[in-house]
């Protein structure tokens, strides 16, 4: 045991725990095993917790209480509103608030930051929170797809509270090199407009686009769907829960978004009806400008 | 030469002219370059025609006036207006309707065909025309991407014309084969109808979500975009011109597809305003459910 007060300055001081071992808490705990002292794994479902005992993902597995109590750094890697229960759950763990001396770091992976960051501002005194947000995953989740290599060359963001400390950040940011990613500092607000324009938005319309498509009963038109309709609906096929805890929590901005969008394709459509090719063309030039220039081919 | 009035009977008694060298023509004439008699080019761009004599696309490369004479089977690979013209100009080509005593099948390969079957209904007798549209492509075109395999296992649509004789569609069918697609027969409405919903509807999506994205002035936004919005934006990509000619041939069912699309999204609009956990996910599960069916990861 450490002795009372033990702070760590280093990610390779840290024991790590990392609650819920999907794609993404799998893929961090291969990540950074080589990275710090130990890795203590919370994993709800036994079938992800066989895997990832049988195949060397995490030091040991244990509970969400015992987790609090045994970790320098502890990461959440569930759902939105998992991570919001959890949260809310930390406040009736007497363990934690009793025996604990010294502080424990909490990063959290969820999908929106504004209602993550009020619920880790009312957090007891000896966490030190702070949110993130890396903007990876895949298509298919599940720790038997983890890989190591997920957030390399990607965005992490993270959205620190006032109440984070220096050496939370500074930590954070260790761990963000260690996993090959880039660190996007945004507060919680940004975070979430940003991520409704980029991210909840082109689900919502993947979905309308999917069923759009369902109304219509004859297998010939699915015969037709080539490779530009199965990218624009790639993101209707996502986890349910894991969306549908995003559109709760960040409706407001996903709304404004849409209301945006709904301008733009109005707009467009207009300029399709007016059969003029010049406006037609100027309303898709610059789309198609900026579409080159941000994702070469 | 052959005898006046010769008829060819299979793909490989056939002199086939590609009239447009891009992805789609340069991927034709490699397919079908050992099934038929002779390939011949026509192509405006001088790079073009350049690229498909030095890797031996094409036996020659003529103008389309002498294609019209010395082929039984012609073949338009150019954005769709290009098409409409090309086939307006047939009229005018006193070297055809006078010196041809066998007839040409003429088949394109546009993405609309509505209003190219009206242009086609027109030509003089020796034609024997027919609508066809290939369910395949790149987001990069031109000869250079050219694949000899782009057709394999892809769905080629065919729209055949009243006047459109057995023989046409039995050596169109021929060709399909040859490129290892798969034919589904429509008429043309029905085709315009389900390309709208399954190709022309993404397409305005993805534009206009790129112009939601631009309307922020913040590069932080950008560095945000991961593998969901790179994907939904995809075709905002495609070339303009071919676009711009698909979106004003097929205005009336683009027009209908985006009027169900915005009754589509307001539905989910309002599922993630009432913040019902319940009600949401109802509005996402089919659409999710399809498209994991449609397409396995």
């Amino acid at each position: 045991m450490d002795e009372p007060g033990f702070t760590p300055r280093s990610l390779a001081e840290c024991r790590i725990a990392i609650v819920g071992l999907g794609l993404m808490g799998g893929s961090l705990a291969l990540a950074l095993r080589d990275h710090c002292r130990e890795i203590i794994g919370v994993e709800a479902d036994s079938n992800a917790r066989a895997f990832a005992r049988s195949h060397s993902f995490v030091n040991r597995l244990t509970d969400f209480d015992l987790a609090l109590g045994a970790s320098d750094f502890l990461i959440l890697a569930t759902p939105v509103c998992t991570i919001l229960a959890q949260l809310a759950s930390i406040h009736n763990s007497q363990f934690t608030i009793h025996n604990r001396q010294s502080s424990v770091i909490i990063l959290d992976l969820g999908s929106t930051k504004s209602a993550i960051g009020s619920a880790m501002e009312k957090l007891p005194p000896p966490f030190d929170p702070l949110g993130g947000h890396p903007m990876c995953g895949k298509e298919i989740g599940g720790i038997e797809n983890a890989d190591p290599d997920l957030y390399r060359g990607k965005t992490f963001v993270l959205t620190p509270l006032p109440r984070t400390t220096p050496n939370a950040l500074a930590l954070a940011h260790e761990l963000i090199a260690a996993l090959g990613a880039t660190p996007l500092l945004l507060d919680a607000g940004t975070h979430d407009r940003y991520a409704a324009a980029i991210s909840h938005l082109p689900y919502a319309l993947s979905v309308a686009l999917m069923r759009v498509a369902l109304a219509t009963k004859d297998e010939a038109q699915w015969r037709m769907a080539a490779s530009g309709f199965r990218d624009a609906t790639r993101l209707a096929a996502s986890d349910l829960t894991m969306m549908s805890d995003i559109l709760l929590t960040n409706r407001t901005p996903i709304l404004d978004s849409l209301k945006q969008f709904r301008a733009e394709l109005d707009a467009l459509a207009a300029a399709i009806e007016s059969g003029d090719p010049d406006s037609l063309r100027a309303a898709l030039e610059s789309a198609q400008t900026k579409r080159s220039e941000l994702f070469k081919p």
